[in-house]
This record gives C-alpha cells, structure tokens and sequence, in this order.
C-alpha cells in the first residue's frame, strides 16, 4: 500500500485527471444516461448530510424526518395514502427488496415479468433464489397479458410491471395485470424511471397506487427526480410488510433499523432528495417534464427528417430510432465525444433525453449522425 | 405532493432545522458509531465527483481507475495481490454479494459463522435462502473452533470468520477455521470494522489474504478508512469468481457493469477513498490508529478508576465495561447528549473509540458515569 501520505494539491490534481476521463453531463454530450446533474441545492444539501447514516437512524432523527416526509410526497405523488418505504440505494436494491418482501410474506418463488423489465430483476431472483418466468411483449412493447394468464399457477409469488422500461420507456398494463393477480400474490411497479416522469404529463396510463392490487413501487429520485446519487425509493402499501424483513441489531441507537438490504446507509441523498423535491414542487416538475418532452419531439422531428423512424412513439423522454448497424454507430459518435446506447429490443440507437440534453445536443448528435449515414 | 417550489433560503433554513436534530461526530459525544468524520480532502472529493456512477462504468473510465487503483492498494493492505473486487455501499453488501458467490459457485447452502457475526449475515441467510449456522463463542469471545469442526458437513458452502467483531473488536482464530476447510467451501473473513485497524496494529493476529485459504475479505472504508460513506469493499481472491453473479445490461455503456449487487452506484465515495487512503498513506493510518488505541487505553484506565472491569482487554478501538444496567445507563447519558451503546453478548456498555473520539470525550463521559454509578 501507499506508504506516506500525500499533500492535498497532489490528489487534487490527480481526481482532476481521473475526472477528466470521465464524461459529465454539463457538456450535454452523453445521451445514454438516465441520471443527470442534480440541482446545485440537492448537491448542497448533500453534502451537508454527508456523515448522516440511517443505518444507524438513531444518531440521525433530522434525517429520519426528511425520510418520512419524501416518502409521505412520494407515496402521495404516486397516488398511495399511508404509503410505507425508504430511500436505498437505487432502483436494483429497492425491487430486490420488493421481490425479498414478497417472497417472504407468500413463501412462493415464482415471479412473472415481461422481457423488457430491468436486469435487477434477473438478478434479485438469482440472489434470491426465485424463479423468474419471463414474457414476451405485445405490438407495443408491453406485456403480453394472455401470457401471463397462462404462466400464473399456485407457485406465483409475484407479478412485476414496468412504468417506464429501460429501452424505451414503454409503460405495461398495470390495471390488465391487476385483473389478472390471484389474491395473495404481489403485484411490484417498476417507476424507477417513470415515477418522476408520467405523474407529469398528461393522460399518461393509470400505473400507480390508485389501482389497488399495486403493492409496491419503485420511484428513483436519483433519476428524473433531480437528486444525487444513490437514492431509489421503494414504496410499499403495507406497513406491516417491512417489519417482515427486519434483523434485530442490537448494537445500534435505535432498535428497528429500518429495514432495507443495505445496513449503512449513505443518507446524504435522502436530504438532496428533499432538497429537490421541495425546490421543484409539482409545477416545477411539470415544467421539467415537458422540456424533456419538446425536446424529445424535437429530436423525432430530427430523426424523420433523416428518414429515421422511432421504434415507438415516444411516450417518455426517451427515443429509440431504427438505424443501420446500431453498434458500428454508437462506436463511430463515442469517437466524437457522443455517448448514445443500443437498445436491444428492437435493436435501435436509444437517446434518452435528461434535462442535461438541449437543443443544441441535439443538434450537435444528429449533425454527427447525418454525417455517418 | 408538495405544489410549488419554494426557494433555495427556505430549503436550507429546514435542513438546519433538521440537521440540528442529528448527532454531529464534530461535537465528540458520539461514542457509539463505527462511522467518523471523514476526512476534508474525502469529503471534497466525494462533491467533485458527485455525478459517477460505476453503474454505467463506461461513462466513467476516471472513476473506474480510482477503484482499481483503491482495490488494489486494499487487497495489498490485506496481504493478498492480485486481489479483484469492488466498491460497494458498506459491508452489508459486501457480506450479501460475498455469500452470493459462495453460493452459487459451490451449489450448496450452509453457511457456519461465530454468534458474533454482524446481523448483515443472518439478513445474507434470508436473501440468499441459505442455511445459517450460528456457533457459540469461546471464553475469549472468538469462534469455536470444535463447534465449527461438528457443523462441517458435506452441505457446507462456507464459514464466515469475523477479524474485528461489532461489539467487542474480537478476532476469531481465522487460521485454526482454513485448517479446517473442506476443499470447495469458501472462507470469507468479516473485516468491515478490522480492515482499517489491524494492519496498522503490531502483533495482531493473522487474519487475512496471507493464509491461502480465504476466499473473500469485507473491509469498509468509511468506517476506519477515514472516507466517505457509502464505501465498502469486497476483496475476492479469484477474479472469476465476481464473474459468475454477473448479469447483462446491454443498454449500458459498457457491456460487463462491474457486478455487485446494486444497479446504479454512489461511486463520489470511490474518489473520496483514493483520497483518503492517499492522503494518509499507511504512516498516516499508523498514527491515527496508535491515537485511537491510545484514546481506548486512556478510557480503561478511567474505566478502572470507577471499579469497572472491561470484557476483555481492547484488541480494537472498541472498549466493553461492566456496568449494572447497561441500557438504563446508556439513556441516562443520552439525556445529557452522550451517545454509547449496549452489547448483547455479554450484556456491557460499548464506547467506541473513532478518531472523532477525544481525550476531552473520555473526560467528559466518564464524568457522567461516575456520577451515574
């Protein structure tokens, strides 16, 4: 190891050039990401909580509260009342968590989930030992319910829907999944994009708590909510649920660690989150929402002009374009300083359109991408 | 959910109003808690680099040096080289993900470990569906050997070995468990608390990569590394290993997300551990952990000025007394601002002894004590 310490201004000048490998959204040159530069008050906020820990929500009651108070707005955002949860890490903890709960209140192992669900969930039923059953999508890119209606038998633990997927932003039937739900199985929401996204705009699908049988919900400030990293919301109907997870640890300030796969928690977001949500408020929101918006239908318009079409209409911010050699393109833009994704399914060049990505980025991309057509 | 925003002055008025409910470590009265202040340089880098994600590893090929940079001078730390791994967000995870391996590369579910393991492994059993096996302690508060030798059996997937147990800083016999090994069983050896302690310490005992036969080590950062939270590592001996838990993401950057167990990662706490471990250098570790111990012993000495005898002599930083009614004294001094804790096993009160923890601190809470008692 390292044996003596170094001055400051050496290490600052070293992250200086490790950072300067790194892409950063304040270029708005990366197209591919689904996280985005918080507002400069959740960055302060941050790190004014920075020791804060509600691994240990003991010491930290101040905290506790600004916890209590997100998820109190995001459960009601999400149009719950008396909604349980916590701030994890992200949207992979709080929907392995979500499955854990399930599987441990029905004692089954089955979970149902469409193809274009989020790779955590592959992963939380191989940490978790559960069987993953997955469906095919529809013409549209949601869930084949006929399919799942075939796939539920006695072993069901879970149905899990997507309020947003991944690759495009596609939103399954939530309501068609409810219908279907055998009464004590569990029916998880996957808004960990969409939950700061489709309660902003207009005559998006019913995908939330109002349908009754949704029991949880994953919602990531992180993402389209504005706040720093890790902050993944998981959001439960049921109180009771969570205490179904929770190992006593006797040592700490407080018996009853709020349960959660993590023990200590980096809860500086939890107050970056407040400090976002209460700086947007629903109108502020709103407005960010629908800047991503025309600035996606600005990009469409773009692509159409080229001869490129969408793989769908947009619904979220975040356009999937039919191109030749996806890959070859992506690889030729990464070589300019553009960072776009493939989408698998259908293969595509994927721009998602944070609030980092302007106009201009977008000018700039489709510049590069006339250029390689 | 709350409607309009409101400005950046009243945002900051309620997180004071909050953060003024916390226990801060500045203030040295937090006696209880394995986490510290980190140090100034951690903490500026931890902001310099909020937006990284090693999540998305591609769009961060700065970041992802620091990590092999850090896991690299870790794993020498611990003895090993070579060793592959991770930043994860503490030893939760890190203890979760370690147990995961084990148990998909071994195909079996039984897993032994001392009754002074960390709550995170009976939370790993449960998530893991795996078989938890809890032995009793010696006199000396370490694992019993003879016991683990009767739980071997041919379903065993791995013993866990604990080098600096959470309540009372003890080290199990981790040579005397590889001994006992059967050849495909893991040996994962706990050193979330240790790994920033024993290195540092002279004539600890061994405990890490330098008996062949352990397989993984946890040791946090943010605890007694002196970084930012969230920072755990999992060091793994085998750089295989880490890819059998691996799941395809092909919409991310960089196909092969370093595998863990979350999705998006905090990944301003590697940058904030680069500079914390370059910062102190291992002449810098030596001395912060020579004054904590010599904090502990100072805090003893008081402790048997008052008649009161400690569970066994400090290895660690960390000091168990004998007092009658631990928990009635633990709120009488949480009365009067001082936060210590209780352990279980056997009942005492628990002071540990971080580098925010100061002889004015010892002065101050054994004068409470003494008038307590």
């Amino acid at each position: 190891m390292w044996e003596k310490g170094v001055a400051n201004s050496i290490i600052m000048k070293e992250l200086e050039d490790a950072s300067s490998q790194d892409y950063h959204f304040c270029n708005g040159k990366v197209i591919s990401s689904m996280c985005t530069k918080p507002l400069d008050i959740a960055q302060e906020a941050h790190s004014r909580f920075i020791e804060s820990n509600l691994g240990n929500a003991g010491l930290y009651p101040g905290t506790l509260d600004l916890e209590k108070q997100v998820i109190e707005e995001i459960g009601q955002l999400l149009n719950g009342s008396n909604i349980a949860g916590g701030i994890l890490s992200g949207g992979t903890e709080a929907n392995i968590t979500a499955l854990w709960i399930a599987r441990n209140i029905t004692g089954k192992k089955k979970v149902i989930f469409p193809k274009s669900a989020h790779f955590s969930f592959h992963k939380a039923c191989d940490i978790l030992a559960m069987e993953s059953v997955m469906v095919e999508l529809n013409d549209n890119y949601t869930i084949d319910i006929e399919q799942v209606e075939k796939e539920i038998d006695d072993d069901l633990c879970a149905i899990v829907g997507i309020a947003g997927t991944t690759e495009l932003g596609a939103v399954d039937d939530i309501q068609a999944l409810a219908d279907l739900l055998p009464e004590k199985a569990f029916l998880h929401v996957d808004a960990a994009f969409g939950g700061f996204v489709l309660p902003f705009i207009e005559d998006a699908p019913k995908y939330d708590f109002s349908i009754p049988a949704v029991s949880s919900m994953t919602s990531d400030p992180h993402k389209m909510g504005m706040a720093t990293i890790p902050s993944g919301a998981l959001l439960v109907r049921n109180r009771d649920w969570i205490r179904n997870i929770h190992k006593e640890a006797p040592y700490l300030d407080m018996i009853g660690q709020l349960s959660a796969l993590s023990g200590t928690r980096s809860s500086a977001a939890v107050a970056a989150t407040y400090a976002a949500m209460r700086s947007l408020g629903r109108d502020g929101y709103v407005n960010l929402v629908k800047e991503c918006m025309d600035i996606t239908g600005y990009a469409l318009e773009k692509a159409r002009k080229l001869g490129l079409e969408p793989v769908m209409e947009p619904l979220m911010n975040i356009l999937c374009l039919y191109v030749p050699e996806p890959r070859k393109i992506q690889k030729e833009l990464s070589k300019k300083g553009w960072k776009v994704s493939v989408a698998q399914n259908p293969e595509s060049l994927r721009l998602v359109i944070m609030p980092h990505v302007t106009r201009q980025s977008i000018d700039g991309v489709f510049a590069e991408l006339e250029a390689l057509l």
